[in-house]
């Protein structure tokens, strides 16, 4: 397709570099642009230039935040020596909306995964270890996605931690059968997980409220 | 859902304004644009910008052009005495590709949609007007969506050039079965209007190459 004007084409490129949006969608967003005031096309750039240059990250945890530690290891209620490692800022949203977790956090930035070229040393491993060395932890949390890359930093991290002189308990989530969901409809690996690591009935109805 | 900074909040609120777009998949673009190099960012917010603030409109049909009178207006090849109307600029992208079309066009810029509270004169009608009234054109096509809107549209325009002083033909494109299209899958009215609007036999093998 070829565009009639210059800018168009640059708009359209520069959208359509982002994930799952296609040059159609694209050209749809920028004409959408071009329909509303200026100012809304102001506002977007803007905040797209201010997130990546001013973004700035915990120093301890590596969560997203605007201040240099972030308000939850800078809360003093919160269990410290308990750390849940997830891959990025989405994880620790989730986790805290179930309002079960009062322990920290320690976020990756990402997974390792060798077909994208992601290394150990491209994510916030040191800064892990660093903390376990450095802080009496007693549990470390691994809540990382169940897929190939998950399970590959799950590993990784497992033996990195094992190895050091202090021995914080290692754990990770549950996998099992969602709440709501039919037992019919699992894959059979979630099942046998499921039955693997089935819990006292007395301690599952303590948790329904 | 809470972000833990405001420029994350910025982001997801201003891309959670294009249409089609959530608050997640905006939160998935940010992130990630910040693993992504900088200058992705930067030439982004820069297209989105120069786009809205320095885009320019041809001065005879309205499309999207960077000059003040776009390619096909000022191609002496082209017929001008005859004027396709369409909505926007990918309606002219679209005909320009089947390479079928030699005459020039109209850019609406929409179509008159009261839902949306879209009157005729937010569209570039007044000068397609003008553009019949002032030079001697044989024939309008009108080339817009099969749509409410669309229809619309199409009933304004015909009841307002057949009230100029001017009497160019007024044709519209031929709704019908889509070549290719298995017959029993087209819906009814589609199916009468292809029956009703049915060609010479011959005429339709000649336009097969």
């Amino acid at each position: 397709m070829e565009y009639p004007s210059k800018l168009l084409t640059e708009i359209v490129s520069e959208i359509a570099k982002l994930p799952g949006i296609g040059k159609r969608t694209a050209l749809r967003l920028a004409l959408y642009l071009l329909k509303q005031p200026v100012e809304q096309s102001e506002n977007l750039s803007q905040a797209i230039i201010n997130f990546r240059k001013d973004i700035k990250f915990c120093e301890v945890c590596n969560n997203i935040s605007d201040k240099p530690v972030c308000d939850i290891c800078s809360d003093p209620s919160r269990q410290h020596q308990l750390i849940c490692v997830v891959e990025d800022v989405r994880d620790v949203m989730a986790i805290e909306s179930t309002g079960e977790y009062r322990g920290v956090y320690h976020v990756l930035g990402g997974l390792i995964s060798p077909l994208d070229g992601i290394g150990p040393s491209d994510l916030s491993i040191d800064k892990l270890i660093e903390r376990i060395e450095n802080r009496k932890i007693d549990e470390i949390v691994l809540a990382l996605s169940a897929t190939v890359d998950g399970d590959t930093t799950n590993f990784y991290l497992y033996r990195k931690i094992s190895g050091l002189p202090v021995h914080p308990e290692i754990s990770t989530i549950a996998r099992g059968i969602g709440v709501g969901e039919e037992l019919e409809y699992a894959d059979e690996i979630t099942l046998a997980r499921s039955i693997l690591n089935r819990i006292p009935f007395e301690k599952s109805i303590k948790q329904d409220k």
